[in-house]
């Protein structure tokens, strides 16, 4: 077995209203210095050693990311 | 400026019914090979470079993560 990481993010011209509150909220909750917050998600698969990167790569880009406003990306831990 | 990322995990005693799903969903889109699926949450925050270890890991515990039931790390970027 492998574990592999999605890590999906909204696109840099995609606003993120949720990353917005929380750089929104730091402040009044006494964190000065945080300018920016996007906040994306985060999959952790178990797979087989037999699963190649294409098939990881259609597993993240038909059912975890939504292409057309998020990013996504693959890296295998172990 | 400084990009620290904040993972966001469901801790591993905690069900994750929406990483449950996804695993569910694999096999009848037909993807075969994926024994477990977990979902969590990833920020990226944008902070200044006198910000300490402390403060963002202040952050991540009082604000991004639900300590009772996920846990959390931090991984400076850059």
């Amino acid at each position: 077995m492998a574990r592999v990481v999605v890590e999906v993010m909204p696109k840099a011209e995609i606003l993120d209203p949720q990353g917005q509150a929380i750089a929104g909220a730091l402040p009044r909750l006494g964190f000065e210095g945080v300018t920016d917050v996007r906040q994306g998600k985060r999959f952790e698969l178990e797979v087989g050693d037999d699963m190649s990167d294409d098939q990881i790569a259609a597993i993240a880009e038909s059912l975890l990311a939504n292409t057309v406003i998020e990013d996504w990306k693959v890296v295998r831990v172990s």
